[in-house]
């Protein structure tokens, strides 16, 4: 069986195709700047060289148009014919409170995902032009929409909801969902594997670091409390996004600085977080060399973030009355060995500590907790496509 | 050695007598509507019955000078001449950045309390009020300002600065600045005479609960972090405050909502909190009461109170790499039986639990954890004006 896994953005399309027998990636790629000038498909075939084709691509499908032509192309395919595609599994941003997991696509489906616009106003639309893209492409070939909020949905009440008026929730369904949700519950499972324990007696603190990030409590299994809020901006400081404020701060601020709702919210989403600290950079690794270098802003940047995730590991011990393991994945996670010493410096409390020869480890699977601590400490690469793609094999079989 | 406490507010006056041979309070009363129709004054001496005197109060001058007349007066005068008042104690809210500890009255104090009015702009000008007012009635009588956020002043910068672009805290001096200092500073000296342990070795969370709310973590004496941020909107869930929110919530629901800043402030200061959630009251005995009979949005304030609460004290407890003792102060802490029961709930991680009987102190000193614990849960009532008292007692005798 394979499994065409898409990520459609408002002028991008990423895409993987998977054997989903081996859960092999057969071919990996990239539509950029659909609709605009220069726009090209970056498509590279497992164990083959590199295909850049630039040419018009208007529209989304346009773009899926090429993507499967580029899959079964005689030279650089890596299959015979498109019905070699058995399914097609699409990454969706906001499922909203509609959706607690992944699903089979079907009008009320698709009506779903557009009422959930309002919460992912850029992404679930480019989302709905994939889908619509790939029905049009592909007839027959069933699709399966998988959430990226949808894991957190298992958060009680007392934790998703905001100490606003509740009219607030219910007119504008204003409450917190997270994000990250397919990488936060990929690398919980691939923890209970690891740890060779079942996942329904697992504790876990799920740490996706990267240029965004999020943390995440995985009780059992199931996430109970998460970082990220109604949209990403909530929870950790990130590459350009401000994370937790005193929320009088942004009147505050709008009125010294004369910005509108839309100025503000820009300016805490792109102007913020690492990149404003420092004023240097929101890349963690320019950051470190700057530190090392000398540069007190990006030193104090590197330092707020790094305090700032020990602080959530804490506040998420203390919502599950205790933990198992610390899991760090992402780009940040996986690869950032400066900062993950950084975290984790000063965590006696938890009868854990980092061994610093371990913790040389980059983008693999690994315990780096010293021998003997109670909580261990794991990196564990995070795969979203994988996810997704069993998510859209498993439903597909469920398909009578 | 007798001393007046003061704590003006833009239309109200607080005040205390204190000797400070014995901390005895020997008067206390309210001065209220100053400037407003219905003016009056409440004077309480300590064993005697209470006098009400409704006066034209003009301004904070006369309602200072009738608080002094108050307090020789013949009949329910506590002192026998204004020269008995030995010095006076004022609480100011912000010292911002300047002031990171009490200190004599001069002309210089004076024009910093005047550079933090963008801080507090409701507040530091009635303070002012009140210390011109005691300048005039009572000159040559020493005077001494406590700040209420001068304690967080030793916070590194990793915990008080935001994810927001430099900038902003150089130009509008944004950052965390913390409050109820004074209480959490007066708790954490008691907790330590408490458990008999010098102050310098303990990790403390002092839990200051109440119509406001602020948590802060004090590690050797010192603020390390608190839960109050640039103002006292930011963290726990609190009477009317929101507490911690997504940052962009806010903009998303002034827009939708056409509010202006200064209505999303108050939005999110008046009207938010358990009594926008509840729907009911922002009392918690309220909530309590209406909780038991089934009103299922009291309960769920209750429980976001409770858990926020529980989450801050993981959070600080990393922060400090450990914790000798969680202490609940203030109204709700000193008195909310079921919500320090509430909690308390699943502190098995910490190595710790409420003993259900030893809870159910209302407002006096004592340990209600279960014998053995390795963390020791603690009441203590707080006193902002004793400790305001003893600054500015102590400051006083440093004069040469």
């Amino acid at each position: 069986m394979q499994v065409l896994v898409v990520n459609c953005g408002s002028s991008s399309i990423k895409y993987q195709l998977l054997n989903m027998e081996t859960e092999a990636v057969l071919a990996k790629g990239l539509v950029d700047r659909i609709g605009l000038e220069g726009s090209v498909l970056t498509h590279q075939p497992e164990g083959m060289d590199k295909v850049v084709v630039e040419a018009d691509i208007f529209n989304h499908s346009v773009g899926i148009k090429m993507v499967l032509e580029a899959l079964i192309d005689a030279n650089h395919g890596v299959i015979s014919a498109m019905s070699d595609i058995n399914a097609v599994g699409h990454r969706i941003v906001s499922g909203g409170e509609k959706f607690a997991a992944s699903v089979l696509v079907a009008p009320e489906v698709k009506e779903g995902i557009v009422e959930c616009y309002d919460m992912a106003p850029l992404h679930n639309p480019a989302h709905m032009l994939g889908i619509n893209a790939c029905e049009e492409l592909m007839p027959g070939v069933p699709q399966v929409v998988v959430f990226d909020n949808a894991f957190h949905q298992t958060m009680p009440k007392h934790a998703f909801m905001y100490g606003l008026p509740y009219e607030i929730y219910e007119k504008y369904h204003v409450r917190k969902y997270g994000a990250h949700g397919t990488s936060h519950r990929y690398v919980a499972q691939r923890a209970a594997e690891f740890l060779e324990r079942p996942q329904e007696e697992l504790k876990l603190i799920t740490c996706h670091l990267g240029n965004g990030s999020s943390i995440t409590a995985v009780k059992g299994g199931h996430s109970v409390d998460t970082s990220m809020g109604f949209t990403p901006l909530e929870g950790l400081i990130m590459g350009t996004r401000c994370g937790d404020i005193d929320p009088a701060v942004i009147p505050y601020v709008m009125k010294k600085e004369g910005f509108t709702p839309e100025q503000m919210d820009t300016f805490m989403n792109k102007k913020s977080g690492v990149l404003g600290v420092s004023g240097l950079s929101s890349d963690f690794r320019d950051l470190e060399n700057a530190a090392r270098a000398g540069h007190e802003r990006a030193r104090l940047a590197l330092e707020m973030f790094a305090y700032r995730v020990r602080r959530y590991i804490g506040a998420f011990v203390a919502a599950m009355n205790g933990v198992d393991a610390v899991v760090f994945t992402a780009g940040l996670g996986e690869n950032g060995v400066a900062m993950r010493a950084r975290i984790c410096e000063g965590l006696e409390w938890l009868g854990t500590g980092i061994d610093p020869l371990k913790n040389q480890v980059l983008g693999q699977e690994a315990e780096i907790s010293v021998a003997g601590s109670a909580v261990k400490l794991l990196v564990i690469p995070t795969n979203e496509e994988l996810m997704i793609a069993r998510d859209t094999k498993e439903i597909c079989q469920e398909v009578p």
